[in-house]
């Protein structure tokens, strides 16, 4: 009979015990959790405070009672795991109700402890107005803030997901809010360019985004104090008053409510104090079997560097997918069979209001700190046949290799079909399809649903133009910066302009053009814009298929204008 | 200086001349066109005559005057080819309006003719509110029926994708409506018990769907006469009346307007007639090049047999994907380069009111017509987190390799995510991935638009438990033939049973079985079903590690359900 214990009650510790289960009826399973819920939907917290999820309870997917009941799990909830003995195969526990302490032994062990919140070292946040979110007691702290503090004014410290929730979440309650981030960009998955977009949606639904922006300190100016009605911690008091923010260009901001939310860090204190091995990240290490420094601990999910399906290096993607496949991996693996890992691309998708942001593989940032060699595409097209009612411009970035055509990254952005198209990105990459492959990519077509030369066919057709030189192009970061030598040249129609230009652009028409060629110069490169870079391109071949030099910008003028945004 | 004449102005021939153009400034392009229209929306068609695509205009994407500005092309609509004269390398063409007759010289022909509805030999067809759905006269004609003779009830022969379509456009203008299928399933791309989804929401939708109903013959009963304003042929005449429809089980039915719908035959005729070799399919035959039999004369679309995917066997596949590559492809061959067509999967998609049917990759059909040894899988899963609002059941089947784990298809049917699921399938079968990799997939998860583990992960996780050993599994089909030495066991909970059951099956619920298992008869083989085959799995995995026989239902009471439909 194999003892397996498991350390962490939620995506990859649930997922690994009722797959141990299934698995075999022989197996002793216990599942440790400090805190009071096993199994809840972490991910769900931000939209249960707005008010997206009505019923609290539909965050709890699973009790200890019913883990017990369908896979014969001994849940532990409120029990501490203290340290792993490791010489004599056990643990020490907590049990935080009465404070008792007891050794528990494994044949195998799985951590899947998770991230905690950073928290800076800003003076001040230890106050009762300001939160994390990670889990179920931090939602119902906020909303008790929220209802007890009469909350006109929120801030939110960081643009990464749990921020841009919490930032919808205080807008849907019709609470002013602020976004502070210290970057110059939410979304650092994706590149700034693709995060103006979703700078212009926030800005555009009354959010105050103060990018580029620390938080220096804070000062808590208590009004009224009250008893409290905490579900959580005993200690943490409701108190009526309000917070003085002091950020990092001088301005300071009084706010009802802080949230901290400005990234995640592994929990691996139960690892190191083991001597289990941590990687230069600061996650704990596993090898492709989900494995740790000592084969009988195996460990999964946020807490865990993994290897980065695109580079092979470490790396630390805190997401719920690959946390929910290792802990069924490691399940396996305990119990005798040998998956391997195959790597995280990172995919991951963010609903900021009426947008969505989503990327996979590597952004530009990362392929320019590692020194690979890229190029890019941008289209902006519809997420499906423009005739048909409801279609929404998808905003579309590709990274790939000039050379082999190798898929780096692809990000977009925009009200429709976004998971999709990175779905099939994070399909393709993970398949080692090349862009030249994607020019081929057979996907659904019906007016309602999407085109007949899809985004991502586009997208290709574009690459592809770009590898074999049928496309000189200009990036939307050069346009700023041209030469003496080159000639700006607007080819969208005249009524187009009124919504904005480029400074110095001559305006031809692309149906025109044919005509008016000889009003340019063949001694300077006309660099060729237009909305989208579609008839750019046109434009474009025509120039150069009479002799001009030529470049077309990709992405057109909207990539330029939201680069801004 | 070639010249590339073109013949058909839509999806195919329009790419092609514009790509042509692209890549050579110096090109004679010239696009012949029957009718009055070119690049129109086929696609959107039954939109405008539903209402959904308000403007007429919106359907004419581009007119013979915006191609001669934007790509310098010479199109001649209303002017039909009579011949092909493959010796001189010439085309003769007749202007459509005046009669003349004028030969034009090329040094490419791009045939680009597409499908002409199959019109069966059924007495009575040919009378003024009997209709097909090709193009914008026959919209127009349509639309004039509909207008003038006062159509209260409209009957659609096909349950294809254009027969649907117009279905759903009946329906939505108030319109009392009778769909007549020959088959005993709608939608043939998917298998019958999918498209059982499909029944089912017709039937709901109000639809007078007679399955395994042919047309027989059909009476024209005229009351009175009309001027024409018509739009197209002046020999079309729109008459009050109606129509008594005779079907092949006798009944008979009377009708205001009739579409017929019941599928598409490549045109050949000038192909055929100019020697080109035609495939065994009767379409035009085309090499990975995109070229006929005559290295002059390349064919794209719906007129050509081309290269299926999965079998690599010859295929028809009158889609608007691949005919628009196709176009694309043919005009870089055309102009020296060598681009090879990869190949039909066959891709497609339909609305159905409410819900989206889509398939990619062969179907059970027709693996079993060629022999093909095959597993298959049902999953019936949330199509994002299913506690965050608006998630619906997502009916997926895939069908695989049980020995190489190769996908051979698949099919999905629900109100959400649809496309992008098989989206994700299309671009794994393509790539060659096998359904151990499919496990996988790390695709975007937020509870707005996904799960932790997507449909596509879950399906591929039950594959693998079939194809390792680990579940035995039962299909909808076998469970009307269970056999003495079985037991039907519903793991459901009892409050479950009351929207239906299997007879004579025994109830316990999955999380009372390890207590109850000794009620189960050790020399019969149980067989276990629940909703959807998760909890059934679970139950079955308890049941096999305490030595039971036992099978599980995939796709649980749902899928045998709607199987039925």
């Amino acid at each position: 009979m194999t003892k397996i214990v498991i350390i962490g009650g939620v995506a990859g510790g649930a997922s690994a015990a009722a797959r141990a289960r299934r698995l075999s009826e022989d197996a002793q399973i216990i599942m440790f959790e400090r805190g009071p819920f096993v199994s809840f939907a972490n991910c769900g917290l931000p939209y249960h405070i707005g008010g997206d999820i009505k019923e609290r309870g539909n965050l709890l997917l699973q009790t200890p009672e019913s883990f017990l009941a369908r896979f014969n799990v001994d849940v532990r909830v409120m029990n501490e795991v203290l340290r792993i003995n490791r010489e004599e195969k056990t643990i020490t526990v907590r049990n935080l109700l009465d404070q008792s302490e007891y050794t528990e032994s494994y044949d195998f062990l799985l951590l899947s402890p998770g991230a905690g919140p950073v928290v800076p070292p800003i003076p001040g946040l230890d106050n009762p107005l300001t939160h994390s979110l990670r889990n179920i007691p931090d939602m119902d702290k906020i909303i008790q803030t929220i209802n007890t503090n009469q909350v006109d004014h929120a801030t939110v410290v960081g643009g990464g997901f749990i921020g841009l929730e919490m930032m919808e979440a205080f807008h849907q309650l019709g609470i002013k809010t602020t976004l502070l981030e210290m970057a110059d960009q939410v979304m650092t998955p994706v590149d700034r360019e693709m995060a103006g977009f979703a700078h212009a949606e926030i800005k555009a639904k009354g959010i105050d985004l103060r990018l580029s922006t620390a938080l220096k300190s804070v000062e808590f100016k208590p009004t009224t104090s009250l008893a409290s009605m905490d579900s959580g911690q005993a200690e943490h008091q409701h108190v009526n008053g309000e917070l003085e923010l002091t950020l990092s260009n001088g301005d300071t901001l009084t706010t009802d409510i802080l949230i901290m939310a400005i990234g995640v860090r592994p929990e691996t204190k139960l690892a190191s104090e083991a001597g289990l091995q941590i990687g230069e990240l600061g996650g704990i290490y596993t090898n492709d079997y989900m494995q740790t420094s000592d084969p009988s601990i195996y460990a999964v999910g946020d807490a865990i560097e993994e290897k980065d399906f695109v580079t092979g290096k470490q790396t630390l993607v805190p997401l719920a997918g690959p946390a929910n496949r290792q802990g069924r991996m490691a399940a396996d693996n305990m119990l005798g069979r040998k998956e391997t890992y195959q790597g995280t691309q990172g995919t991951a998708i963010c609903k900021i209001f009426d947008l969505a942001v989503a990327s996979t593989g590597k952004n530009e940032k990362q392929l320019k700190r590692e020194g690979v060699e890229y190029e890019k595409v941008y289209v902006h097209t519809a997420s499906h046949a423009s005739y048909y009612p409801g279609a929404e411009v998808v905003s579309f970035k590709m990274l790939f290799d000039p050379k082999s055509g190798k898929i780096f990254g692809a990000q977009a952005v925009g009200k429709d079909g976004i998971d999709k198209r990175i779905d099939v990105m994070a399909v393709a990459q993970r398949a080692g399809m090349t862009v030249e492959q994607l020019q081929h990519l057979e996907l659904t077509y019906a007016p309602p649903f999407g085109s007949a030369k899809d985004v991502i066919n586009q997208a290709a057709f574009v690459a592809n133009n770009l590898i074999k030189g049928d496309s000189t192009v200009i990036h939307f970061d050069e346009i700023d910066n041209l030469t003496e030598d080159q000639l700006l040249l607007d080819v969208r129609n005249p009524g187009e302009l009124k919504n904005g230009h480029l400074p110095g652009a001559v305006n031809i028409p692309v149906d025109q053009l044919r005509q008016r060629m000889n009003e340019l110069p063949k001694d300077k490169e006309i660099v060729i814009y237009c909305q989208v870079g579609l008839r750019g391109n046109v434009a474009y071949r025509q120039l150069v298929n009479n002799g001009y030099k030529a470049r077309n910008l990709l992405g057109g003028y909207r990539t330029y204008l939201f680069a801004k945004a």
